[in-house]
């Protein structure tokens, strides 16, 4: 089934304690686009400026990324820089230049307008909306945001939360948007704004999903270098809502499966720099990495 | 098979966002020794003063334990006050008096000494050391310890790490206790230390369990109402313990198996204050939880 996305596409500078890489191709819709495309038809709509290399734009289409609804608009491309510490679960940042993206006004293309299931990546709230508006009527909204949305524009927030049904959010964001620290009554709080699935992301300790009265939590994988944590939650659901949108089916079952296949391709996002690790993926690897989770969590009846 | 454990009996004041307790039954041997007594037969070595309560004792001996190693010293019993923000993480500790504990010299009783299973509770490695001079030739050692320890004793505890099989750890202390950061390598060198088996305690995060070349990940039970996680640790490694050394086996899917037992038993021991939640649990009830973990951690292969 089709699936769409709406978020950036950047470049990104980035300093690890195991090296550092400049100007390497970034940003949510990016990340997300290159993870699901390993298991659904994706439509990708975002901005670039002027400097951006047709090679970028290449790689999206060998890997069968709809670009009808990248924009390329005058000036620059959004650019992030950061840095992370050994602990690697949070990025400082160090400089954003959001040039074509401070402008950025989603236009769906007619084409994407039937799309079944739609990400909005973490944008401004209001402009999620506005894509919601463009789509005919998809069976399945997720949505992810961040801190800066949630201080800055609440009640915005809060009218996009009515429309989604699944939040993808990290621990600590989910505490800030209900003002509960546990994660239960953070759950029942999210429902009550709308969403009826929500995954909470906690890097190296993994997922927790909630989806309607069941509870999943996904080990995160212990990988011995990490390398690169950029990306992490957008590769995740990517691989998440790809493998849903695949299946087009939403019962629990299939939303388990989903959350790990999300955890096995952020496990192979954070092994190197940008979406290196990623492009090229033969699907051996992942049904391998995906029976390691599977030997990592399981444990026999008593 | 005999499970023999060292470590402290206390009296605990805790405050925590949902109420505070004065006074009240605690110490790493009680915990212990109490969740471990659901599945074997427990030996316990500690020091109490002459204000010890003997209705303690009876719980204790109610609960099966061979208190014959329970030393009654001249002065107060151990106390330990402290108190718990919201995250529940971490208790801040407010005041410690030592009184029987700071002169402890765990006296192993004779019928005690072909203990099959030896847990050294978190307490001086000289001690934890002279321990194991005392008993036979136990099948399994395993340790705790602390911060305090390995600042202040590093000497010792790598010597009482070389005749250890399991150390039950939390992250932080692992970390440094071996100044690496990444967990996969945190094992590796506490495996060169002695120990083949590596518990290491996440709280609400759970635990990461390194067994040989295995690694499992068990997932913390959400529970919507963490009352007091005092002696959740302790509790965990009671359940660990006590389920090895019930069946005394100790091959990997055994210790997968343990590692979910300890943790269904500090998923019920963080319900309320001091151990009233685990004073008389129903192992229909033990069953159950450990049920709902499978339900937790579980998903279907692609």
């Amino acid at each position: 089934m089709s699936l769409l996305v709406v978020g950036s596409v950047a470049f990104d500078t980035v300093k690890t304690p195991f090296g550092e890489a400049s100007e390497v191709l970034g940003g949510s819709a990016t990340f997300f686009s290159t993870s699901a495309s390993y298991f659904t038809d994706v439509r990708l709509v975002a901005v670039v400026g002027e400097d951006f290399p047709d090679k970028h734009v290449n790689f999206l289409k060998m890997r069968n990324i709809d670009v009808t609804g990248l924009e390329r608009a005058k000036g620059k491309t959004f650019r992030w820089k950061g840095q992370y510490g050994y602990a690697l679960n949070e990025a400082e940042t160090l400089d954003t230049q959001l040039n074509v993206f401070e402008s950025f006004r989603p236009d769906i293309p007619d084409k994407y307008k039937d799309s079944d299931v739609v990400f909005l990546a973490n944008i401004d709230p209001d402009l999620q909306r506005d894509v919601l508006r463009q789509v005919d009527k998809p069976k399945l909204v997720a949505a992810d945001t961040m801190n800066f949305w949630i201080e800055g524009k609440r009640a915005s927030l809060l009218e996009t939360l009515k429309l989604v049904d699944i939040l993808l959010i990290n621990d600590a964001e989910a505490r800030q948007l209900t003002g509960e620290h546990n994660l239960v009554k953070v759950a029942r709080a999210i429902f009550k704004m709308g969403p009826s699935t929500l995954v909470i992301k906690r890097g190296e300790y993994g997922v927790l999903l909630f989806h309607g009265d069941a509870v999943f939590s996904a080990p995160a994988y212990p990988l011995e270098d990490v390398f690169d944590p950029t990306g992490a939650g957008d590769t995740f659901a990517g691989g998440f809502m790809g493998y849903i949108a695949n299946i087009m089916d939403f019962k629990e079952s299939v939303v388990r499966r989903a959350t790990v296949m999300g955890s096995v391709m952020a496990s192979f996002n954070v092994e190197d720099f940008s979406l290196d690790r990623i492009r090229e993926l033969d699907y051996k690897e992942i049904e391998g990495r995906y029976r390691e989770f599977k030997s990592l969590a399981h444990f026999d009846d008593i």
